[in-house]
């Protein structure tokens, strides 16, 4: 008999209607305790609700999201349950873990690290894959076709990534000024570099500009990206632009005068991503 | 010859199509180094814009209401400019500014403070109704019969009470959760002891339930108040609509079940605000 997996509600916050939630749990997959976000709109009292996950960027917690993007509006409006887990396991005492603010804590980068110090705990990919999805399936009422999956930076990496890999999982994607070349910059590199190792095979599993060629192709996607962003050459939007070209995968890219990499950029647009995903989706009230 | 004062840009981001903008200066009437937010809508590019006043609460910087409210989208909708001023002197080194969160720095209570060690520095009042708007007017193009304060908690009692004693400067007035009766409730009576001293006379200047018996009727006030708010006992809105109604002064109490005195509850209902402040002042755009 398998024993449910439980959840402790950490805070909540009446919220357009509905409730901003934090929870709790045991991470299994990740063998630590972690923390996410989850926005339980107004329409969640009385039935099933589609969902979309949020993934961050690098150096956030379960926090950022949920108290400056303005995402709670949107939610209610659609009646979506918004999951935004943490970016990276906390609290595992790996040594260098909390070194910079690239590597390790705050940047686990959504893969399935296989290298030490990181390989027991750094498996993101699996629990924004597997181990989330079921607890939230678990303890929430979800419709289990109407998934969509977004994110920042880091987070748009992640998104971009496992939307790619996971069509029947994730019905919809969008991206804020995503790292879509990982193995092409310092960033991607220093993570892929410690958590995969020297094979750069391995790197090409997560890295969405090589991904989209083999995809299955889905809805279009949709990508923002500032142009006064001040990471963008860590970003690379040309490149995803054209492998989805290459592969004729649908894609949205708009190019934003004047925008950085802020939450002050996701929130001007976070509006237009919310639309987009009830589109894909097939919700009624796309705006 | 008078020197006009100077601000220094320390951020701009990019927002709704306007600037999020944080400035620097230095603070004549609280002798110290003032910093205050200051979001510009696009409409500020080619004609002068209406402007609103926002005071934020206990423990709040310049930065909690421009990262946290989602006011920018409601600015730029309806055009206005939105300043946020810290909520006290910074870094006078003051004994005891430090040492609790009601009291000293984060926590000025928009008073003109008579009691040493704080009525050197502690002028909150003289700098929101007389340097800053100097300032911003110097600084901008702005619309001078078009002004509007709002707050929230402690803020919410400087926008009532700066609201109802200067309404040639600012002809529109709401507040989410404010403490209406500071001299009945510990918060006020801690603050205005150290401030202003024994004799309560002087604390009725600064108290809005006491205010609004004399004050020149203006437009209606708008209060927002949630009633699961864990402050609730310092903030008494029933005396102020008690107040009010005494006074003949046309106030819309609202109560909103489950909102706590968190800026959840603030985003939730800011755009109402902004509308509030718009038909007050005679704005095309109410929404």
């Amino acid at each position: 008999m398998s024993v449910s997996p439980s959840l402790e509600l950490v805070s909540q916050n009446r919220s357009f209607a509905g409730w901003q939630c934090v929870y709790r749990h045991d991470a299994q997959r990740l063998q630590c305790e972690m923390k996410f976000g989850l926005y339980l709109p107004p329409q969640a009292e009385d039935q099933p609700c589609p969902v979309l996950f949020w993934l961050s960027g690098l150096t956030c917690t379960e926090q950022n999201f949920i108290t400056k993007a303005g995402a709670q509006q949107y939610a209610a409006l659609h009646g979506f349950i918004v999951v935004a887990p943490d970016t990276s396991p906390r609290g595992c005492q790996i040594p260098g873990a909390d070194d910079s603010y690239d590597l390790g804590t705050g940047a686990g980068f959504y893969v399935n690290a296989t290298q030490d110090p990181w390989a027991r705990h750094y498996r993101m990919y699996d629990y924004v894959v597997s181990e989330l999805p079921a607890l939230i399936s678990h303890h929430f009422k979800t419709e289990p076709h109407q998934w969509g999956i977004f994110g920042h930076s880091m987070g748009g990496l992640g998104a971009l990534m496992i939307g790619l890999k996971n069509p029947s999982l994730f019905q919809s994607i969008s991206a804020f000024a995503p790292i879509t070349a990982p193995s092409l910059v310092p960033w991607g590199q220093k993570a892929f570099h410690a958590y995969l190792g020297e094979d750069r095979q391995t790197w090409a599993a997560y890295d969405p500009v090589q991904l989209v060629s083999q995809a299955t192709q889905g809805s279009e996607i949709l990508v923002d990206q500032g142009d006064a962003d001040e990471f963008l050459e860590q970003l690379h939007p040309e490149l995803f632009m054209a492998a989805c070209a290459q592969a004729n995968y649908p894609l949205k890219l708009r190019r934003h005068p004047g925008y950085d990499h802020s939450y002050y950029f996701i929130a001007s647009f976070i509006g237009d991503h919310f639309a987009h995903h009830a589109r894909c989706l097939g919700l009624g009230k796309d705006q």
